[in-house]
Order: structure tokens, then C-alpha cells, then sequence
């Protein structure tokens, strides 16, 4: 049987998590992955050289890795931080392996497809924007000492260490390039995948590429949102099930969901989170995804059943709520 | 036919020119490179991270990728140079990527070869010492104003740059630990080749690491002197030819060679040189191995020429000397 032809959206360790799972599932897999972060190993080599921060990208071509000695190989080096009292310190491998392709090549995503044959990436990475973003979240009680003032915060660290409240996210700047192959690849997708992620800075951030965003509403494929398996500090504190599903609506009023993932005992009031998912649209399906530890992790085995059987199931919308096994 | 195993020795542009042109000729190829640089890119890792300058052994990687799409992006990526007013500012790619292999691996040896995998690279390349090197010169006049007095001068960028005239050269450590798997190679091999490159920095160096000396002397293979087009500013000034046996024959007396391969268009004295070559036990071959545009480089196509004719003839110890069509 042909394999559905799936694009994941998200950025960091939420994407790493759904791409571990997805790429066991399909093999016309592609990512369309966040280009804001301005910390770390990629902020620095925005701010030195001028480039996307690769974190994110690097981190998903990782993900793609196949599970034998080569994937294992390149995918522990191109994850390699370099530890020193000197200037490669907390640099990602894979970060310069990155920006040097983009360097020697010109091209986001020649280099992308370039690093992807050398790690033989079971899937392909793509950039959300063909140029370096910033996020603004707009943030009540950024200052604790003025709680319900609402100011706005730049930057992808501030956002997600603001100890205030995130109310959204809009993009600096507001109307970015999208990359034509990312706006082809949701197009010609049969389902697209958002999160699970740190909602406001990794997974919301698509929607407001305004030419991504209207690929994501024209595009005939299927929607899915796997939720997160808890509250991220700071940029989510508190935040429920229904209140990601919310926050979703509110970024894009007009975006349809057809299945709303989430892991069975993450969800407390089920009749709520049922209830937020019909009003985008969607249905929720409950399994079991979380790492058997109890950790806060997803385990890559069973969300891949799960999307496996979502897959195969395809869209049940009329069908209230759906367990898998 | 089965190609012959060979064995070539060096560091720099040097062996990048050896290696060039050997890969075309023989795919049962090894390199052992020097790992004495202590400045640029591979001076600041060996500073900052404690590992083995990578610069020589990644340019000798470099040489050996294949004249395809995918040997040429690597041997480009590998090489390319970061160019910033930052941290990054002069950091060869290829000597990041060596040095997260050899932190992953924790092994010099597994690092490399992983590398080569990476390129498809035809042929290893093997470090001459499981240890950083450094090179103490013995020189005349390293202060212009005492031109007779003799000093020492350590640092391979330093007795590069000397004002004064290099005599000759020793490590520090002075027995440091050969890599075992070049010791096998040079035992194994059915010929060995020493230069062309830097005479003192690159190609003299393998003979005061005592293993490797002892392997030199030892083995069965014949072995072939390749001559530089043009003495090097600094090191070798005003160096003739025969200058060049002679300090060769100073630094390992029991050396027995087989072939001296000099271009046809550098040796102006033909019978000094042969007898030079004599001396040493061997014989001069004089061919065109020069680029044609005149530049003091050696032609690729050329000089694999040189190599697979001397090759199939073998050895011709009592032919005096030879000159290739």
C-alpha cells in the first residue's frame, strides 16, 4: 500500500517527538519547521552570519535518522554540542554543518536536501519562511509588578521565558516568504500534522506565515493537532487541553481540524476537550503516547500506532469521540 | 590487475597534490598525515578543545573524493571557511566536523574513517601520531641580527615563518605513539611516497616519530621521493633539488629510496640530482608533472601518470635514470 503523504509543522523537541514517530509510519514524509529561535548555538549564528537559525531544521533532520548505524552515527553528531571555555562553546555540530552548506550552496534548501542525503533522512525538512523570523507574543503581566498590563515581548527566548501570560504570537516580519516547496508539500499532502510543540513559539508560529497559513486552509488533506502531554513553563503555565485547542482557534478562526490527538490520561474532563474539538471541527481521539516511564515525553513507538490507525481510519468526523486500543 | 597498496606521506597542499593524483591510479591507498599544525583553524581547536589539529587530515580527506556530484559538495563543504567578524571567522568546516567525530568517538582513527564513509572518500588517511606534534627547528639566524648564532624555534608555524635558515627538525614529544594502523599500512605496502609539500613542516616529520621511522626503514615497499616545483619562501629558500635529498638523507640516514620523481623543467643540474638520488640508493625519474599554465603546482592527470608508469616498470635501481615519455 502507498503511504500517505504527511507534513509535520512544529519546531524543537515537539517536532523531533512526531517526526520519531511519523517517519515509522510514512516514507513521503516532509517537516515545514519554525525559523525563529534567536538563542543558543542559533541565535548566535544568525546574529555572526546572517542565516536561518538551523536549531530547529537540525534537530528534525535528526529526528529522520533511520535506526541503523550510519542514522545513529550522523544523527549523534550533527546533535554534538562542542563544551569548552572557548568560542565553540554550546555550538551544534550540526548547526555549522548546516550554515556552511547554505553558505557554499546559497540555497535554504538545496542545503537542507543536501544535509538530508548525507544523514539519509527518511523524510525532508523544510524551512516555514525563507528568511529569519522573530516572534512578538503579546503577554499580559510581563512586568510581575504590573500583572494585568499587556505589553508585547520580541524574540523567541523572551516569549518563551516571560514570566506574564501569552495571550499570541505574530511575526516580525508579518509577511514573510513561505518556501514554495513547504507550500507545495501541504498542498499535495494527504494529512498535516500540528504539534505536539511549545505552543506559541514552535507550533502557532505557521499560522501566522500568511501564505502558510493559506495553504493550510485550502490544502485538501486531512488536519491532526496532537496536544502536548503538560503545561510548558512559562509561555503555557496552567494550560489545559482545551485551552491549547482554544488558543489554536483563535490564531486561525477559519482552520478546520479533523482529529484532535491526545494522550488518554492527560485528559481530564474528556467532555470538554471533546466539546473544544468539535468546535474546530474535529474529533479526539485518546491512546496512549506517552513514554511508559511517566516522564512528559511521547514514545515514539506508540505515537506512530496511534498515527498509524488515524491514518488508516482516515477521517471520521461525524463519529463523537474515537479510542484507540 | 589489483592496484598496488600505497602509502603516501605528508600534510598541506603538498599532499593534497599527491593524493589527487594517487587516487586515480590506485584504490588500495593510505595517507599518513602530519598532526604538528599549530596555527589557523587546527592551531585554535588543538588550543581550545585538546584534540589533533584536523587541518592536514581534512584536506587530505578532501583530496580524496571522487569527481562526482556528491565527492565534489563534500570536498567544497569540508573546505569551506567560515568568513565572519565573529567567533566562527576562519574555522574550516571539514575541521569541526573531524573534531565532533573524534569527541563522539573518543578515537582519532574511528573519527577519520568515519569521515571518509561521509565523503566516499577512495583511500584512509591516518594520523602519523595518536598525539598532537609539535615541530622544533634548529636554526641558523632566526634572529637576523646574530645570522650565525643557532637556535630552536618550536611551532610549525614558526619554523614556517623563520627569517633564519631551518637545518633540521625534531618533535615534541619526541617518541610520541605512532597510529598502529599506519604502522600496518607502511608494512603492507607495496609503496611509499614521500612528498612533494612543505620539506620540513610536512614531509620530514614522519621521520623523527621513531615507530614510524622504524616502519619507514623496515618495510618491503619501495619507495618513491617526489620533489617540490619550487623551494618554499621561508623553510626552504634558494633550496635546489639535491638540497632537498641531502636534508632528507641528514634526517634518516639508513634510508634506502628507490625513485626520485622530479619535473622535468625544475631539475637544471640533471646530474647532480641523479647523483643525489644515487646516493640515497635510487634513481631520478624526470616527467612533466608540473600544471601546464606555468603555476608552481602539480597537474593532477600528470602527475598520475608519473605514478602509474613507475608503478608498472617497478624498480630500476641499476637503470640510472629514466625519463617517462
Amino acid at each position: 500500500m502507498t503511504s500517505p503523504k504527511v507534513v509535520a509543522l512544529g519546531g524543537g523537541h515537539g517536532l523531533f517527538a512526531s517526526l520519531s514517530a511519523l517517519r515509522r509510519v510514512t516514507d513521503r514524509l516532509t517537516a515545514v519547521v519554525t525559523v525563529a529561535d534567536d538563542g543558543g548555538s542559533s541565535g548566535r549564528l544568525r546574529r555572526e552570519l546572517g542565516v536561518l537559525p538551523p536549531g530547529d531544521l537540525r534537530m528534525a533532520l535528526a529526528a529522520l535518522c533511520r535506526d541503523d548505524d550510519w542514522g545513529r552515527t550522523w544523527s549523534e553528531v550533527v546533535q554534538h554540542r562542542f563544551r569548552s571555555e572557548g568560542e565553540l562553546h554550546g555550538h551544534a555540530m550540526g548547526n555549522l554543518l548546516m550554515v556552511a552548506l547554505w553558505e557554499l550552496l546559497d540555497d535554504p534548501v538545496a542545503g537542507l536536501d543536501w544535509m538530508g542525503r548525507l544523514l539519509g533522512a527518511q523524510g525532508r525538512v523544510l524551512p516555514m519562511a525563507s528568511v529569519p523570523l522573530d516572534i512578538v507574543a503579546e503577554v499580559r503581566g510581563a512586568d510581575p509588578e504590573r500583572p494585568q498590563e499587556i505589553t508585547h515581548v520580541q524574540g523567541q527566548v523572551a516569549c518563551a521565558k516571560t514570566p506574564g501570560q501569552v495571550l499570541s504570537v505574530s511575526l516580525v516580519p508579518p509577511d514573510p516568504p513561505a518556501s514554495p516547496d513547504a507550500l507545495r508539500a501541504i498542498e499535495e499532502a494527504d494529512w498535516v500534522v500540528f504539534g505536539p510543540g511549545s505552543w506559541f513559539t514552535s507550533v502557532l508560529p505557521h499560522l501566522k506565515v500568511p501564505e502558510l497559513a493559506s495553504a493550510l486552509l485550502r490544502t485538501p488533506a486531512r488536519r491532526i493537532v496532537a496536544l502536548n502531554l503538560e503545561p510548558q513553563p512559562g509561555e503555557t503555565d496552567d494550560f489545559s487541553p482545551q485551552r491549547h485547542l482554544e488558543v489554536l482557534r483563535a490564531h486561525a478562526p477559519d482552520l478546520r481540524v479533523d482529529i484532535v490527538l491526545a494522550d488518554r490520561n492527560v485528559v481530564e474532563e474528556r467532555d470538554v476537550v471533546e466539546k473544544a474539538a468539535r468546535t474546530l471541527g474535529g474529533t479526539l481521539v485518546l491512546a496512549d503516547v506517552a513514554a511508559g516511564d511517566g516522564s512528559p515525553r511521547h514514545d515514539p513507538a506508540r505515537l506512530a500506532q496511534a498515527f498509524a490507525q488515524i491514518f488508516v481510519s482516515g477521517h471520521c468526523p461525524r463519529q463523537d469521540s474515537a479510542r484507540l486500543p
